[in-house]
């Protein structure tokens, strides 16, 4: 062990000891108290650490071969999920592979994606935003301008409203479900300090903003969020935008509909009434049992997936499992997660991952003991106002069946006597 | 406006309005109360927002285009900082950009790299990890065993001991001289849980740690620290390790130097004696005035940097800039970061990013007021055990000449007239 150039005669002796022990070896999926132990049938295998593997035998990648790095090539499934049936430029939409993932980061280049125009090549250099309307000074903003004022980072959430569609869900996994939904560290200006620079009048109630894609997406946002915690943002976890998501500038609502945080953004208007653009009559509305249309549905509610286990998954042993999810809402911060595992008559507690931040992905995680028995597995979400996330058929009562977004339902898992994990509404 | 499709008219008229006003339009990079306004003459051009760039003329990437995201094209120049100079192997290192990035948590792709033997491609399906020596139950894990552990997520730094090396601090960009550095959110489960499933005997003082690279790096550490807050990494910002920070496991000892945190890790032994490796005596320690070793040097002191303005950017005008950069400490939080102007000479706190958390990166930022004149600027890092981070100066009278590692000195910036950054100490 003190000679690292030849540790061989060290671990063959320590082999030696273990074999002679009589098969000590133990599986590591034991947890004290938690779980029984069992032998780990692979431990005579050539890879183990008394024997020296292949890859130690000769000098890895050099360094460079990399400048911008990649992951393993044995994670090369996990990529965003995208639909192949959604029409292009209309639907298109890449969904983040949450199942795959842990904690509440989600890496850039996971991070989900949804545009109406495809997504367009935007030089920096030439980008301009102009901020006009009801304004006592109508600006326009290169990016080097943007960069000049005062920034700030928080870690939010972005999730579509459409995520997943109301009509009965469909979807196989917590991806195909939810996977538009990802959370990062956002860094750019206080919309709020833009505005006070060009000097907003009395009468300006709405902000109507427009991106540079081929679709020129176009919302209207209410002026009390914009001078309470928008964003101009210019980075996401650490670095520059990615061009999915807005490059090089976007809006950021935190706990507003994703769509409403509009990408590739150019201009600003300040008006009185709202724009009643496309995507905020003919999309983005919900139609009410009464007839009436639901618009301008700002806030996504309080809700949870529990990611593993998850549909797509198994359960390979009983036993010890940990059963962890994200839970996230547009109202603030997380205050609870209840986990059930008997279809929803029993609920206990999941500790939340610390710090627990407003508007940001909060993963939590509940020890569980697998019997073998078939069960239904299933979280639900109480954020700082209360708010307790609904069934479906809560959410049915009071939208009718004709709605399609903003679907923030419990989702139920179902595991069977194999272990196998499926979506219980399906 | 309410026509998305066709905005031009409206555009066209706000720009004429501007035009009628008599050049209103105002450059952007004024903060009110900070700095003078000031046109731009650019205004004129054919990208801004009253004309329609060419990438709204067409459709932009269609979805799909790159399942696993990748940053713009116009970004292509912030990748890893890769020294020509040291030799492959031997002292290989890829460093973080860290003047080009924003907020704490640093992009996967652009984590900074430093490995002994290459970058092992490794199987995770025939990874094994063996926990042996003074334990009552010697194990072998696969990483399907470690992932059945109950898992946790933090947020913290990683700091290569030599970042910079002590000798003259090199370097003409905060890269260059401390970007052997960088922050992610990490998953993975406590070492103190594995030891218990394995039972750790009383006389075990240490566990000696190895990697399964070509280089086989061994470290030893200490007990203390393996029943505290070490981890066993599978993930880094939600998804797995990359290859280089070891994939698919790696140790994480939050605050202590960064080669002590062994990856692709393969093998832990307790015994009741450090192994005396060659990476805790040949390399990693430092020779004193007295003639003495300074070894087992852990904890990353408490240290910061100013990114931007600094070495290699230039001030391209008078005015409001903000002053903003990191911070971080092996020894816990972050309490206080000063940062100074005139040289040293009188010194001002700089707000820190919330939430400030413990052994993980600390954004600060500080409006600040550029007279044209030359200046020095510089900060100085507070941990909460009281620790101010020293001066150079200071440190030799400490250390002496022949110290290498562990520089954690001030790193002051000039700006010269022309707003040139440079390195004070080069």
């Amino acid at each position: 062990m003190t000679e690292p150039a030849a540790p061989d005669n060290d671990l063959v002796t320590s082999r030696r000891r273990f074999l002679q022990e009589g098969g000590a070896l133990m599986g590591g999926a034991v947890v004290a108290g938690l779980a029984g132990s069992e032998a780990l049938a692979a431990a005579e295998g050539d890879n183990l650490p008394p024997n020296i593997p292949e890859w130690m035998k000769a000098p890895g990648d050099p360094m460079g071969s990399q400048p911008y790095g990649m992951p393993s090539p044995f994670e090369k499934g996990v990529v965003k999920n995208i639909s192949k049936k959604l029409p292009q430029y209309i639907s298109a939409s890449g969904r983040t592979p949450l199942q795959d993932l842990d904690g509440i980061i989600t890496p850039n280049g996971l991070f989900y994606e949804r545009h109406h125009g495809g997504v367009p090549t935007i030089d920096p250099e030439q980008h301009r935003l102009m901020l006009h309307g009801l304004v006592e000074r109508p600006l326009i903003f290169t990016m080097d301008d943007i960069r000049r004022f005062p920034s700030q980072s928080q870690i939010h959430f972005l999730e579509c409203s459409g995520n997943p569609v109301y009509t009965k869900p469909y979807g196989k996994t917590a991806s195909d479900l939810v996977g538009l939904l990802s959370c990062a560290e956002w860094t750019g200006v206080s919309l709020r300090l833009v505005l006070q620079e060009a000097g907003l009048r009395p009468e300006a109630k709405w902000l109507v903003a427009e991106g540079a894609d081929a679709a020129a997406l176009t919302r209207s946002i209410p002026i009390e969020k914009c001078l309470d915690d928008a964003m101009l943002v210019y980075s996401q976890n650490g670095e520059r935008l990615r061009p999915q998501q807005g490059y090089p500038l976007r809006l950021l609502l935190p706990g507003f509909e994703g769509n409403m945080n509009v990408k590739w953004l150019r201009r600003l208007k300040a008006v009185a009434e709202p724009a009643y653009s496309r995507e905020e009559t003919s999309k983005y509305t919900d139609l009410m049992p009464d007839g009436s249309a639901r618009e301008f549905t700002f806030y996504m509610e309080a809700k949870s997936i529990i990611t593993r286990p998850s549909g797509g998954q198994k359960l390979t042993a009983h036993g010890f499992h940990e059963i962890t999810g994200i839970a996230w809402s547009g109202h603030g911060k997380i205050k609870r997660v209840d986990v059930s595992v008997d279809g929803g008559k029993d609920w206990q507690e999941a500790p939340l991952q610390e710090p627990v931040l407003t508007r940001a992905l909060t993963r939590f995680r509940l020890p569980w003991q697998w019997d073998g028995q078939p069960a239904v597995i299933q979280s639900r979400a109480i954020d700082e106002t209360g708010y307790v996330q609904p069934t479906f058929a809560e959410l049915l009562a009071v939208r009718g069946e004709n709605s399609f977004y903003h679907n923030n339902a419990i989702q139920p898992w179902r595991i069977d006597a194999q272990g196998q994990v499926t979506n219980a509404n399906a």
